[in-house]
């Protein structure tokens, strides 16, 4: 049970975005830019940082939604689950790879990153903004993660619930939940 | 030296907000809305958080920078500096002291949190609100002290840089730094 009150049938952070929509607002709007907008990493990278990441923080809530929004984004569920499991091992770019170990590093603590990482990254090809975007998603998901699980937010246990949510973000991202119900007419 | 290209001039996250300016306008926000906006905590208890939370992961720029801010925002020097040393024994409020505690646990995972740390918080007076916005500030310096660390970002050791940023914390918040430039024209 949730340390405070929230709706019972909202799952996760959605239930605690409700109790304070002031914070619904900004850190709706962050996460769509972060996950969402103009980045050198795609949607499905910075969907698997955020999976990866999760699990490392064993946020059930959010490992199972990042991972199931991977698998919508990416359309390669395969893949996902592979990298999910061993992300030293997955078939995935040179660069990808060597960002995850970045990423799993920040999961412990940004002071963990080190120098041959850093060297590592470069020469796998990856730019300033694929590190510097790499490092933001993982140190968010430290905080969404810390969010969900403080505050012991509702975990549902359905895998279908987990497939709506990852479908969800897939198709619409991080923007508010209100859309659904009055953005048509506020933006007509 | 930063792992990215940014500013010399710029410290800390300063700097690496300059990187990316949409990431910049979009976590600007939601920071300011956090530790300036509505709260049942004053913006002087939430920068006590930032900074015990940002001492505990070993962020120097971040833990300096809140403690200077928390030290401008209270107006009370001798308190902040009691509770960055041993926030258990500092002459704070009971809930305050409680709620420090939550903050704490947050730091190293989410689950730590336990139903008797949720006891001893409410048993101090702690509403849902104090609770969410203790856990969510706790859980963003997190992020924060990554971020910053994870770039291994411009961290001055001149105390007089950190009086300067936590009086401009104190006075401006968390506001884009363009605002000095333009913001009066924009806001006439």
């Amino acid at each position: 049970m949730p340390h405070i009150s929230v709706p019972d049938e909202l799952p996760g952070i959605v239930g605690l975005l409700a109790f304070k929509p002031e914070t619904a607002a900004t850190i709706s709007a962050f996460t769509q830019q972060l996950l969402r907008g103009p980045s050198s990493l795609t949607p499905g990278e910075r969907e698997i940082i955020a999976a990866v990441v999760s699990r490392r923080n064993e946020c059930q809530f959010c490992a199972r939604s990042h991972t199931a929004a991977a698998e919508h984004v990416t359309g390669d569920r395969d893949l996902v689950d592979a990298v999910i499991r061993d992300p030293a091992a997955a078939p995935v770019s040179e660069k990808l790879r060597a960002l995850l170990a970045v990423a799993a590093k920040v999961q412990g603590s940004g002071l963990d990153v080190t120098d041959d990482d850093i060297a590592a990254v470069r020469a796998a090809g990856a730019s300033d903004e694929d590190l510097h975007d790499t490092v933001l998603v993982a140190a968010a998901f430290c905080m969404y993660n810390r969010y969900v699980d403080g505050l012991a937010a509702n975990t549902p246990t359905d895998p279908a619930i987990y497939e709506l949510i990852g479908r969800d973000l897939a198709d619409n991202g991080y923007r508010q939940p209100a859309r659904s119900a009055s953005a048509g007419a506020g933006e007509a």
